[in-house]
């Protein structure tokens, strides 16, 4: 079994909330990476047999770090309309809320269409190598990244950089077809802006993560395990707190998603 | 008293959940204003006597339009750290949830600090002449606008344009300090951007914003009445449902808010 399947097996309960499992396999400093609460935030919903349409966006509030072992999670339909259904998600152990989320899911219908914000250029996936993150964390194994711009530092030396930006072809390691489960995960590949900036390894996380999905299921069935390029970028950094902005992109140059974070950072 | 402060008195109940009051001044085509919304759920965790910290970031969801009259607003810290808290709000009318609201409120400490997103060049407010939008809702005229570029379009023409960007000096009419309640509000200040795109006034409507206060309650306080330079723009527009972008600058260039928001649209 793949790695994310296995981690976004959800057993359902007597109760209507369901019972997962930390996956070492996606391990960070202190508990899980937080990409895969974002994709088990969202399979408890799209598990739900009440479910209604498709992802379009989604918040995950990451409020204390996961243990490793058992959570339970409890998706909500606090809303549902004729054509639309607001969720909420919440993510315990020991009783205790460890992630929140809210859940938008629709119908999509066919209507006029643009991406504003075209593809950046970059070589062919091929043409770039895969970048081997240190081997501290297990999550960074679990995608193949290939940067095009803005690796980690090669020096920890504190040079400051104006720009924040990375840009990378990524896909799941092994490749596995993609679905809206897999692209939440995806979303949070990057690591600490403030590390590029600052080429110090400052302590950061993630705090809120938002996603706005606009592929449906179908999309995503034909990307499969293609790679999407991925950029990310800050906007602006205080008080121990920036944002991230960030978009997937398929090969072919369609934006399957946006997404935007809060992240903690010290010093 | 200010509109903005009569929209934001929430009576506290014996339940420990508070009375709102829709508010004429800020109605909109269909229910109220999102950004009026926003700020009432925010305001419900303002006034929490077990409020820790200040507001960092929010995500509102929209779930049902609101009727004219009285509204419930429930604020419940769900997680307490040392120095974070996170928060669900929800907001009711007859038993039925309307909006949905996740909210992270934190300690803000001195650290090294940019803002990488510059302020786009404008000329000062006073030489811009003030936007007076059509009659039909009552919120517009709420707000003090004085666009730079992407201006309701003159004619619905249905002329399409590459951009759906817009620039504009915007604050409270009559002038108010600001606030974190009141930057909430500010931050759902654009018309949708499918209309600039397209010069077709088709149906739209906000489903889920998310905010980044970069912002706190100091730096705003400094700002006090003075204009805001707000800048939104779409990123994609597929299968009814677009993305927007936005960020927030003071006149001296201090980055203090970015928004997010995923919106409807038809046709």
């Amino acid at each position: 079994m793949h790695p994310l399947d296995d981690a976004l097996a959800l057993a359902a309960q007597p109760d209507g909330s369901r019972l997962g499992r930390t996956s070492a396999a996606y391990g960070n400093m202190v508990g899980p990476y937080g990409g895969i609460i974002a994709a088990q935030a969202l399979q408890a919903v799209r598990l739900d047999p009440g479910l209604q349409g498709e992802p379009v966006s989604m918040t995950v509030n990451f409020c204390a770090p996961l243990a490793a072992g058992e959570f339970v999670v409890r998706a909500r339909a606090v809303r549902t309309n004729r054509s639309t259904q607001h969720w909420l998600v919440e993510l315990r152990q020991a009783d205790a809320v460890c992630a929140t989320a809210t859940v938008f899911t629709a119908a999509r219908r066919p209507t006029w269409a643009a991406d504003e914000l075209a593809r950046p250029p970059a070589p062919a996936p091929a043409e770039v190598p895969r970048t081997r993150m240190p081997a501290r964390v297990a999550w960074p194994e679990r995608y193949e990244m290939r940067f095009v711009e803005g690796a980690l530092p090669a020096a920890w030396d504190g040079t400051e950089h104006a720009s924040s930006r990375s840009l990378l072809w990524v896909r799941d390691a092994p490749p596995r077809p993609l679905d809206h489960a897999a692209l939440a995960a995806l979303a949070d590949v990057f690591y600490p802006r403030v590390w590029r900036r600052r080429a110090r390894p400052v302590p950061a996380g993630t705090v809120s993560m938002t996603l706005y999905f606009h592929a449906d299921a179908a999309e995503l069935a034909a990307v499969g395990a293609g790679h999407l390029l991925a950029q990310a970028q800050g906007q602006a950094f205080r008080g121990g707190w920036f944002d991230q902005t960030a978009q997937l992109w398929s090969e072919t140059g369609a934006l399957l998603a946006v997404s935007h974070q809060l992240v903690y950072y010290k010093q």
